[in-house]
């Protein structure tokens, strides 16, 4: 450990700073005492002239400020090296922890700060930074003439932004989401499966699938688990799913569109009729919003500070809506809508709102046949009952044009036993988006692939 | 609901059995009776003549005897239709359950058996089996001279093949290990994240990666998450893991690898050395297999009929072997093991034998830098502390050849501070192959891939 500044004048704070250089493992160390603290965190912002300094240190959500003054403890030295830490800089900081004059409004942790007795680099940043979190951090519709920081900057610069408070947010929750998805299907007794991504034939058709060189061959990146999991059907294992990347080669450059997303995907044989599967989907949904808005208070709380929105509604029991019921909320509401026609997407986000103001909930399930879920207007899933019959299979194939001689192992796994089924997924990233009412789906992906974005 | 056969001869089991059809949810049923039983299986294989059948019923990894005589109860033409049922077929079988009078070896139910009132065909197999399941479910080291299922037909016909009590076993247990690896690492505080992979850039020097077209351009799919654990490490999510697809395009054909397998990774800030990071993962690989000896019982069994194999033996704390250890062991069993020499494989394997027999374990870690982990004797984990200065960074990429604009975006990564970080990631299969000590990694993908097959 060495101090930044070998100087000529006595140094009362010599030790008590500096940078560790870096760290190689070469020794071990407690960095934990319960009286006084260690903290490790990044130097957010710094403010003070001469003799005095306070810090705004941030650990993921997290702030406090650590304080220090020229005193018998605290050398000059000591203090300007401390103001001339770049913001982004990991530091470590031992000090005592004490109840603040007045409230701290700037950081999370408003009533404690540190008063600062030891402070070391652990990572230096440089001082020119791409963008300022400051400003990455600030609402969209802020009033103020500040500067905001465009998507594309974001990305560009995703390290950076991926530690705003609200994108460390959006990620926890994402977590989250992922693990009450499996934890309700655990418990109903689904085993978790693995299917592969790249595939002998372009599945549905040969549209919007990703070529890729395989060896002296050619093969494909698959567009959906489905085939896979109906596969795992046939073979007893009665109830999956599946959480993993999916591939689109759409070339759609919308709010909640991605070329690579993560799937979850779930199939499950029934007894007598697809409502078992409809209901439990229903239900996974319920369970999940319960586990987030139980889990995840302080990370909602972080995300609307920066994007507000309406809180998710949702009903403890799943509200599933008949087809011609929804005819009928949108015709008394002036919209012309066929006995039979699809949902437009303008009729869908009118029917959430519809659905919003007359049953308080912003998911549910549209029972027709294939079936649709909706979460704040936006469809989340569109799940069916599957045809487990090779040679209606077949004949329904040949309707679609698609050549059976390269479906053929596909169809071959019906034609010994297989229980009727059926099943749906749900894209992680627009499931995340909604349920936080954020209007882009890039925000939800770690390192979003669009047609138009590959890197970072 | 229709007959098999409308006979003229008066039959008093009419409405007792036949077959259902198409199950299109046309109608809702309660399947569950609490006196008598319903059950739903396949016809594991049926016996009988004239006036009996016996039926062994299979569900996964359980099976059970369904037995019927003519009676007063039950009709010739029920018992006829009952013994024409080709095997794999999925029926509805509704009796009461009774004590046997004797054990039924042949089911894993072996002291009750089903007195048959009703029987229904839910979904009726081909006559033709491409392979018996009981061939497929016979030790491949079967004294008897008679059939063995090869392993290119079990794969080829993979939907029938994961039906045997094995692959049934395999899968769940697979399943286990997935939730022991997030169990554990979510209670340490690691945030479950998902990384791309299509990429950009080839990023470990090109060889060995697969190439995508991506519309107009091209791009690869990624071999490892390393480089995007290391970003979210730099964008302050302070511990991640992650479990997904991991594509290598090498053309090696051997027990142990695939070209597409799934990756268990995890990446963890540190405060003073890498040995925090080590200590964590061993402990990961500990309560792994507690979990999976403590709830996977039946599936070990399982697969221990079919493929014998040594119980897969560890320490309740990790043992971490120092590499010098290591290379005495070695000579001391005759090898010429130089100081600072990689281990080859076969020593690799012998040092496993070496270390179980000395420390009663199929697992250790072999602690030098980089750091790796075995399960008997073979390498299931290559971890290491990584470099996180730039300009450190720059310099090794340099001595390795590869063009640092390509990898750009990483090394800015590292620009604007990064904690001191280390981690590693191991392949789900090899996992799962080792825990059971099977011979090959391919039992243990659902639908594997390798340089010769990428199909079913």
């Amino acid at each position: 450990m060495s101090n930044a500044h070998q100087q000529a004048e006595a140094d009362i704070s010599a030790g008590n700073y500096g940078s560790y250089g870096l760290i190689q493992s070469s020794e071990k160390r407690e960095s934990v005492n319960f009286i006084e603290i260690w903290i490790r965190g990044r130097v957010h912002d710094s403010r003070g002239k001469g003799k005095n300094c306070f810090v705004k240190i941030r650990h993921r959500i997290h702030s406090v400020q650590a304080v220090m003054f020229v005193g018998a403890d605290i050398s000059k030295q000591f203090v300007k090296f401390v103001q001339s830490i770049p913001k982004e800089s990991i530091v470590d900081v031992y000090g005592l922890v004490a109840r603040t004059p007045q409230p701290v409004t700037a950081c999370t942790q408003s009533d404690v700060e540190i008063k600062v007795r030891r402070f070391f680099i652990v990572s230096q940043a440089e001082l020119r930074l791409p963008l300022q979190l400051e400003d990455a951090i600030r609402p969209d519709n802020d009033q103020e003439e500040l500067a905001v920081v465009k998507l594309d900057t974001r990305l560009d610069n995703r390290v950076l932004d991926l530690r705003t408070p609200t994108s460390q947010a959006i990620f926890r929750l994402q977590g989250g989401i992922c693990e009450a998805f499996r934890k309700f299907l655990s418990f109903r007794g689904f085993t978790e499966i693995h299917t592969p991504k790249i595939i002998s034939v372009a599945s549905e058709g040969g549209a919007n699938v990703f070529e890729v060189s395989y060896f002296k061959g050619h093969a494909y990146l698959a567009q959906s688990p489905q085939l896979y999991k109906q596969m795992a059907i046939a073979g007893d294992f009665d109830r999956v799913f599946t959480i993993g990347s999916v591939f689109r080669a759409e070339d759609s450059n919308t709010h909640r569109h991605l070329t690579e997303f993560i799937g979850l995907d779930l199939e499950m044989a029934f007894h007598f009729h697809y409502h078992e599967v409809i209901q439990t989907i229903a239900e996974l949904f319920i369970e999940m919003f319960k586990y987030l808005q139980g889990n995840f208070v302080a990370e909602v709380e972080a995300v609307r500070r920066q994007y507000p929105a309406e809180p998710f509604l949702f009903t403890p029991s799943p509200l599933i809506l008949q087809y011609p019921q929804a005819v009928d909320m949108l015709r008394a509401a002036g919209v012309d809508q066929g006995d039979e026609d699809d949902l437009s997407t303008p009729n869908e986000k009118l029917l959430g709102r519809l659905v919003r103001e007359k049953y308080l909930t912003d998911f549910y399930v549209l029972d027709k046949y294939p079936f649709d879920m909706f979460m704040r207007g936006e469809e989340i899933l569109s799940g069916a009952q599957r045809i487990h019959e090779p040679s209606l299979l077949t004949e329904r194939a040949k309707l679609l044009g698609i050549e059976i001689e390269k479906i053929q192992s596909y169809i071959d796994a019906f034609r010994f036993g297989c229980p009727p089924h059926a099943g749906g997924g749900i894209g992680l990233e627009r499931v995340t988006m909604l349920f936080l009412g954020l209007s882009n789906v890039r925000l939800c992906s770690l390192f979003p692939r669009d047609p138009k974005r590959i890197t970072p």
